[in-house]
């Protein structure tokens, strides 16, 4: 796959991770970073995540092929509407948006052909911010779910595949709807649970804080601006997660409260069993 | 600080550990190994963990001058009574349980003396498991909580101080039930939460689970049988951290279910302050 112009709005770690991987694997011919601060589109200059940057993100789309959204998901809609307006010469749109359906709903059946939308949700990052933490290999071997529906072009869900593809991710499609249940369960209720945590350890026991509550609490270092808009935007499907979570507490404390210990190594035991599973290693992120 | 003889019950991660950091520091003319099993105890041999393994714990503390219980908490008061019985020569006891209150009020005052007892937590480990784990750099920089009674030896205490700090650790001094109070917040009640948010995952969702849902439930790939003793041993505070964490997850809840976006955003930014505060490093294991 070859693309001429790549616009990427907000070069961050994600952005600035999708910059460095495109150029290394020889993707695009030019790329154009939107930021909203010249001192870290500098940066991600210096760093060969963009050509060029700017603070004008009608300017930089003008003539860009394939535009990737990697701002707070409760920018997205609003940028790509006016991306939409800018660009007759029909490009494709995507996003790596934590939620879907939303943002895919806020797009559907209203930009003006031949711009297309798909929305995608490549599972890599980290609590880290800031074009210095990316990385080219961010996307390697991670899962990437692209989330098109029937009014999704069929073109523009090939391309937007082969691209993350060609940054090194498998690609699984999910209906918005189904993206947004399973990642309230695997992403955004463990970063409620983590920042409830995290949020009430007193200063007095930091030293005593080791690496079990540094490992659960990691995530609540995430950017608050980022996870409002995310826990906004899927907060039926968290509310309905946290239901379940809170469910699976109660076995815990009532076990504890009658002193089951038979109860407790089997909640533990089934636990361990799913964590093991899941394996020790980093292969994927989000 | 001269050991002669040094016994450690228990050659697991945590065992192995001290017998390998006790050697390369010269801290002991001899390292005898306990366990309940000829391969693990082989294993630690090799790895130069201790100098002999035996099955039998009597015949491994005639001539002990400090014992160390690795063991599951709740087996440690049962082994130090067995062992205090053994020794007219009068050895320091000390252990690495998570839990103090039970297994210091199981001893206080019950060996005969001159044996002495002295608890401790040295706050380093993983949900890992095992002497091919060990690492003689364990220890180093982390903390030990040691907690002596008004009933505790005081020369025991300097003992047991001096030894935690020529394995690397800085020690504090906390009573019993302080430590367990403190320790349900940030090692027990982490733990229920990793297992109770692992437990629910369902397969079909595995591939969705990345670095967020990894780090948060990593510590629930931790050894039932060891975990279960702690739950117990700890319930009352244990349940009283729960408590507290419920209250706050009743926060959440509700400004979710307001919609409530300046709530939201303000109890994250919290928590990400504390988090922060902690830092990204592992410098302190538990």
């Amino acid at each position: 796959m070859k693309i001429h112009t790549l616009t990427i709005v907000g070069v961050g770690l994600l952005g600035g991770s999708i910059g460095l991987a495109a150029r290394q694997r020889g993707l695009a011919q030019h790329i154009i970073g939107v930021g909203h601060q010249h001192s870290s589109l500098e940066l991600a200059r210096t760093r060969g995540a963009i050509d060029e940057g700017t603070l004008d993100l009608r300017a930089a789309v003008t003539g860009a092929d394939l535009v990737v959204f990697c701002t707070p998901v409760d920018l997205i809609v609003e940028q790509a509407l006016v991306v939409a307006e800018r660009c007759p010469h029909g490009p494709i749109l995507t996003d790596v948006g934590s939620t879907k359906e939303a943002i895919v709903a806020g797009l559907d059946g209203r930009l003006a052909r031949p711009v297309r939308f798909v929305g995608s949700h490549p599972l890599a990052g980290s609590e880290k911010r800031g074009v210095e933490f990316a990385d080219a290999n961010l996307f390697q071997d991670r899962l990437t779910v692209i989330t098109p529906t029937e009014q999704t072009d069929a073109d523009a869900v090939a391309e937007v595949s082969r691209f993350w593809q060609a940054l090194g991710c498998r690609v699984r499609q999910m209906s918005p709807a189904e993206h947004d249940r399973a990642l309230a369960l695997t992403s955004h209720l463990p970063h409620l649970l983590a920042s409830a945590l995290a949020g009430m350890l007193p200063e007095a026991l930091f030293e005593l804080a080791a690496t079990g509550f540094r490992d659960t609490t990691r995530i609540a270092a995430g950017d608050p601006s980022i996870w409002t808009g995310i826990f906004q935007q899927n907060r039926a499907a968290v509310l309905q997660s946290l239901q379940l979570f809170l469910d699976r507490l109660r076995d815990f404390e009532q076990a504890l409260k009658a002193d089951d210990r038979k109860t407790i190594d089997s909640l533990l035991a089934q636990a361990k069993k799913v964590r093991d599973a899941l394996g020790s290693g980093n292969s994927t992120q989000e």
